[in-house]
């Protein structure tokens, strides 16, 4: 498929992929857009202009500023409006190519938003190595994994509201912790930030108080996936996870990357998942593949010094799968909305350069990270910027996911 | 103050209370009211029929199905509005009774929805006497609570999309548990229901990713109480909540109270708290009384009997005071949102008669409750309806929250 659009090779917007997110210009108001090369496609203003007149649903839910009501559209629509716009840009006689100056727009020119509202944020734990990893340094190394790991996708409710788009930087949290030795705890800035390198999938249907969805269902439920950027505080997170789980050592900001990629265009990256021995329960049982093979890399930036690649981990590296974590959410009749987030958890590979947090790569501080400058690092510092990256390539075909870009700004 | 309408001395709708909810009827669409003896205060026709011409703030919001942008208008809105219903109900010359016949009705004629849009839900933890108990009976009795728990209010996210208005009932949750004495986890319906008898204030305050509420701001940023009962699954909870906390063993359905009764209504019956030792640190340090004396009852109504008490709690058993939660939540610089919902975590007090989950009530099926037609409890059955009611006395002044009740059906 080639398009009319100069698309660079490398580009992770390839005609493959058309991801949605919601941008601004000085003069355009909040709407959605697809991302293709350097572009931006307008939907609000396609619609507008009367270029979907065939669609076959409401174009209305593509004139509004987030991607909520689009979602509630359903697969169908989704794949109709991406076979519509692969046609448009590859063919030099359509519509959008004569009107491309009013219905295009260069994306560096475009303000990127936060392209749901989400209802419900939900974490996941769901990469064996990560938890095997924490497992070793804080537990037992016989015995790494808790009894419940292999038998459930262990998740945890988050916080909705402090999740952000690529782009927000975030100050450090002032945290109530406790110091090394002490019995008594300390009040300040967080001396232990750390990232955690996941991928988060946005719910496509609403479903009642009561109903299930299955492994089989998950799939038209799910719209899409981003990579996630889990801002974590670990010195806060020892002190307050028992007995009820994490909770202001993760909710002081959590970023998305702003470009949703959805699943119609992962589907060519499908791969199998690991076995999964102990058997699982028959709900938690899958049939097609629900792994995905997507290069993950994360960066780190000093203030005024240049990126750094830190990790190369990869989506694949998951023991379960987002249809088994949806699945399993809802077993018990617990609903979901459109909108709903729900992120993997850490996801760290089976070799020390692939692990997915600062707590993993300097194991536990033991084994600090030594950037080019000469500097070293166990945790995130003020003025560092962490940038997550993802891809994926097979036979010619390449699509990417833009960056989850966040800096650690100093105490406010 | 009088009203010229009959208003039961026995009612939990006096006119030192005037809740906020939102109704409907057949004849008018979702919106807000304010309950009133045995009526109900119908808010969008008092705006619609120029009742509020002198408001100072715009009474649009007062004509919205949910309480969201009313709350947003701020203390003072408030302050003036509950002043100007006292006014309109106790002068026999008011418009209100001028026109009663449009503006009321009987609250008995109406269908109660939840009132607010939730953004995220909160639960904590901030009953020493339920945590002691809970110590108890899990860990070691001799050091029943966990180092961090006079430090801090824990707390931990939950879901927001499973909480449904007083009169929903639940099927009982298919769960994942850990049958006594195997190693391999099964799967059906739970066989440990439990309620939890809790309170959960709404926040009325839009805050800045970054900022922090102290506890001192705290009071202006809550808009009122409701009774919140966390339906609990105990056997999936025991199985799941290491380490990242409870799961699906807490989002199959809590149950909110109709009626949102507010701060200035609940002003009259504040009382210290306890003495916080160890002393907290400085930003939980609190100035003016936040525990509030609000008897709480918890009824069991087995299918097709009666309805009988089984504990009898107070509000004023918190260790931690909303004022404590709510500094602390934002101390990270977490931001909240108007409709953000949490709730105190179960509250029981001293004595064992005044428990407030069957967890304690029956000591862990130590000691099962008889009723009184003779079946015994140790978790709640099929057709079994719990109920929750709330009210505060004092001079001669009384104000009740209505009832949380919620039946617990058959698994689908």
């Amino acid at each position: 498929m080639n398009s009319w659009l100069i698309i660079s090779e490398q580009s992770d917007f390839s005609i493959h992929n058309l991801p949605f997110g919601s941008f601004s210009t000085p003069y355009r108001d909040q709407r959605l857009g697809v991302a293709i090369g350097d572009y931006i496609v307008d939907l609000k203003a396609c619609a507008q202009k009367g270029l979907l007149h065939q669609a076959p649903f409401s174009v209305h839910a593509l004139e509004e500023p987030i991607l909520n009501k689009w979602m509630g559209c359903g697969k169908d629509a989704r794949v109709w409006l991406r076979h519509w716009l692969q046609y448009q840009l590859t063919h030099a006689d359509s519509e959008l190519h004569a009107h491309q100056d009013q219905l295009l727009l260069p994306i560096d020119s475009a303000h990127l938003h936060l392209p749901v509202e989400i209802g419900d944020y939900t974490d996941f734990y769901s990469s064996e190595d990560h938890a095997r990893n924490v497992g070793k340094m804080f537990r037992d190394p016989e015995n790494a994994l808790l009894p419940n790991w292999k038998h459930l996708p262990v998740g945890y409710h988050g916080r909705a509201s402090s999740i952000v788009v690529s782009g927000t930087n975030i100050h450090r949290p002032k945290v109530q912790f406790l110091p090394a030795g002490s019995d008594v705890p300390s009040f300040g800035p967080s001396k232990m930030i750390d990232f955690e390198l996941e991928m988060a999938f946005i719910v496509a249907e609403n479903t009642e108080l009561g109903s299930h969805i299955t492994t089989d269902q998950a799939e038209d439920a799910i719209f899409g996936v981003v990579i996630f950027n889990d801002w974590s505080a670990r010195d806060k997170q020892r002190w307050e996870y028992v007995p009820l789980g994490p909770f202001l050592a993760k909710n002081f900001g959590s970023v998305a990357s702003p470009w949703v990629v959805t699943l119609e265009a992962l589907d060519a990256f499908r791969v199998a998942g690991p076995i999964q021995e102990p058997k699982v329960l028959p709900y938690l049982e899958y049939k097609q593949d629900m792994h995905f093979d997507v290069n993950l890399e994360v960066y780190l930036q000093p203030d005024r010094g240049a990126e750094e690649l830190i990790s190369k981990s990869n989506f694949k590296y998951m023991y379960w799968n987002m249809a088994q974590q949806l699945a399993h959410h809802t077993i018990n009749g617990c609903n979901v909305r459109i909108g709903d987030m729900m992120a993997s958890g850490t996801i760290s590979g089976p070799t020390p350069d692939s692990f997915g947090s600062m707590l993993e790569l300097a194991w536990g501080g033991k084994n600090p990270i030594t950037l080019k400058d000469g500097s070293t690092r166990t945790s995130i510092q003020d003025g560092d910027t962490v940038i997550m990256r993802g891809y994926a390539e097979k036979n010619g075909i390449r699509i990417g996911f833009g960056e989850c870009r966040s800096k650690i700004l100093p105490s406010i």
